[in-house]
């Protein structure tokens, strides 16, 4: 990550409402207040690190416009109204350098099946696949190593990183990104138990990802056992998660690392889970509930429901258990103190 | 997964012991009670939706021998013994429509190592790596970019899925299932700490499934320390899942996603693990054991334990305790009362 | 694992400073007390298993200075300082047969772009893809379908398995294994909620690792909101992992399968994870902690702590709480029967 930008540039990039102190420096980096060296840029995007915008060296500081300060010497502080978006516009700059548009075509070493469609616009990358029957929409990146199976169809302006694969028939909306080794379409785990084993349920319904969504790496989303497994425009899904098969997952959904959501489970739209958080079957998750990391959900919770543990319960009805939990040494004693003076023989 | 089926080909698939009604629609898809529309087969495989039968749009039913209903008009209602198991043969015929079985033969992007073995029937596609003598299987299909390592050997009729990867010297029985990657034989987790560094302890197993095992998307088995890690044959293994060096599953267990299971642990026969639990090393899981979701599992168990919970209890034993955490604040107001009552100075 | 090695060839290797006994058979297999054939070696790591040495079938078996026994007809006893490390020796002897080094070269199906370096003593595998501006270090082996992202540096001496991904601009030290599937940089989960939607705050920071840092398989590591994820020397990460973006890991520690590790948290050097635990954003783990499996950690920990529950409490405390737990039923019985005596009115 070498970038190099003058302070004047970044002006123009984030466009303070305020500003104090001068830098002559080229900034170089981006970090943590307590980590920056000279040449650095630094914010102040949570007020807990407040103290520490004193001692930091950073050259440059995005500050809020209710933080009161001076800047050192060779230091410069801009003040705007949201640090962290001024941040990620300046962030934005950087990938588009980091991430250069790649050139349209096909590379060489692609695979690419008689009868696979993939748009003038769009870019394939080395020892890609695309089987028969699939469509590479217009300005797709498929970067390397990536699979697209027979009639899938990956919506304009996707991004699949490196081992990114897409089984069979499965639909990807526009603007999707997948993050390297995800995996679109597994086949759904069921199974009936007949004459003391476990036969195969042909799954043979499809993935759905709306506009915009994100899969991270290495998560899995297997496909339906009919008709299909779907993610709503909008959604997050972090690293290392597993979604069943015939889970409906609704619009704006934050879904966080190695969560695991069993099959023909429903989350509305505007649902948060927390990481490592674990929900049963045939369950739905009302809209804008937040579930707590490592969570156990058994059963459908109403909307805007905000619950951990398990079974989940409210946050805080959750922490006074956790809480009282700890003092039971101290209830045995006191019930055993009571009994002794009652007389109970135990 | 565009399907086309007439009321009489679906007959025929599924038999119905009694029928009533009649349908002039095309069936073009499988859905569930409440989502099926005309030209959509469903079907009531859960006495819990029976309700919504009355309702459904779908243009045929497939009903249990106990239901008691009437088709609308344009409806017709199929009776079987087991509407699933008719359903799994009925996506059966749909799955050899949708993966057609592909034909024997070397794609020429694949590469195959001088001393290998490709057996005529089997399938390699494009930019499978197949290492020096390693034993490729009649009828084996390596879909796309799998990597078979340096001796491995893959039984007859086994699929591979896309990215799938068997690491050196492992042994895949026949008719093996890789869901797309899958990772065979990475290394144990083992280390030495000498002068206060973790040293390497070197690997030299390797794993061996049997016959009719299934490995979810992404799932990963180390080789063993020596000796093997063992999967016995008919077991299924769902997404995301961890399993140790030197474990031994038995025949026709069921492992839901993201199970971890530490280094020599042996699962016995029939056991079912719910998603999420954890097992420590060293231990024995007795034939028939059923452990729920996210359980901790810090010793054996015998035989036919039905458990859940962390440390795992007897599932009503443990729901109980659970029912009684959440009373716990009553009962420290409780014995505050009988305290002040008693004049207890606290 | 087609192992062959004469008693005097293992007496070699492994030095005994007593032995006992004869055997004539040829080590074909390294194999547990209980499960050892003759023709094999097994030995005694764990106390434990002392009781089964009497029985074993081994034809050589490594014991501890402590241990008092005899040996059978053909079968021969070492006794050594550890038998666990001897036993490691011997394998890594074995590991050498299993896995002899590569030779150097770029494979003709691997894709270099114009402007990659690769050393002249590295070894690129079939279809292993680097970008341009990549560097590949002396002795690198790059096994097979790995992928190395534009400008990404590989230290000397690196072993990438099958699948491998590392992603633009990452930095791995001298040393380092990376399991199959393994992904070093895939970006980190963060976006601003602006108007009803989830702006992805771009991440343009890297990961680097230290030196003899292991990645196992499928283990995903983000990179940096900005600046840098980093793995310090010596550490060693088992399978399924997540490390979230701008994580810091300290030299030494062990982070067993299926962690997970929230952005920007801090593990000081020797931390030790059990496997499942999971670690909330922005805290710090002090030097020498161990936190047992499926802990969820909500805030920070100081330096040598022993904890495991959730939330994490010393692992006296938590086993004393669980069992306690478990008197729940008999607690609320004894304050009811305490009510009784008192008359107290439900």
């Amino acid at each position: 990550m070498q970038i190099s930008y003058s302070a004047d540039e970044i002006r123009a990039l984030v466009q303070p409402k305020k500003e104090q102190g001068q830098t002559a420096a080229t900034i170089r980096g981006i970090a943590s207040l307590d980590a920056a060296q000279p040449g650095d840029l630094s914010f102040l995007g949570n007020a807990k690190y407040k103290a520490q915008v004193a001692a930091t060296r950073a050259s440059l500081v995005l500050l809020p416009m209710d933080f009161v300060g001076t800047p050192t010497e060779g230091q410069i502080f801009f003040w705007v109204d949201n640090p962290s978006a001024a941040l990620a516009r300046l962030c934005k700059a950087i990938e588009q350098a980091l991430w250069p548009k790649p050139q349209p075509g096909v590379h060489p070493s692609a695979q690419i099946a008689p009868g696979a469609q993939v748009a003038a616009s769009a870019t394939v990358g080395p020892l890609c696949v695309v089987e028969e029957g699939a469509e590479i929409g217009e300005g797709v990146y498929l970067q390397s190593g990536v699979f697209i199976g027979r009639n899938a169809k990956i919506g304009a302006g996707s991004w699949l990183m490196p081992g990114a694969i897409v089984a069979t028939e499965c639909v990807l909306g526009q603007r999707v990104r997948l993050q390297p080794g995800a995996v679109i379409g597994s086949d759904g785990f069921g199974y009936e138990f007949v004459n003391g084993r476990h036969e195969k349920v042909p799954q043979v319904g499809i993935v759905i990802l709306g506009d915009d969504v994100e899969i991270g790496a290495n998560t899995t989303l297997d496909r339906a056992r009919f008709s299909c497994t779907r993610v709503g425009t909008g959604t997050k899904i972090d690293n290392l998660v597993q979604v069943g098969h015939n889970v409906v997952i609704g619009k704006h959904c934050i879904i966080c690392a190695q969560v695991g959501i069993s099959g023909s489970t429903t989350l509305e739209d505007y649902v948060v889970l927390g990481g490592q958080a674990g929900l049963v079957g045939h369950i739905t998750i009302g809209a804008g509930s937040q579930v707590g990391g490592q969570a156990g959900v058994p059963q459908s919770l109403p909307p805007k429901s905000i619950v951990t543990g398990n079974p989940p319960l409210p946050l805080g009805t959750e922490l006074r258990l956790q809480l009282l939990r700890q003092r039971l040494p101290e209830l045995f004693k006191r019930v055993s103190a009571i009994e002794t003076q009652l007389g109970v023989t135990k």
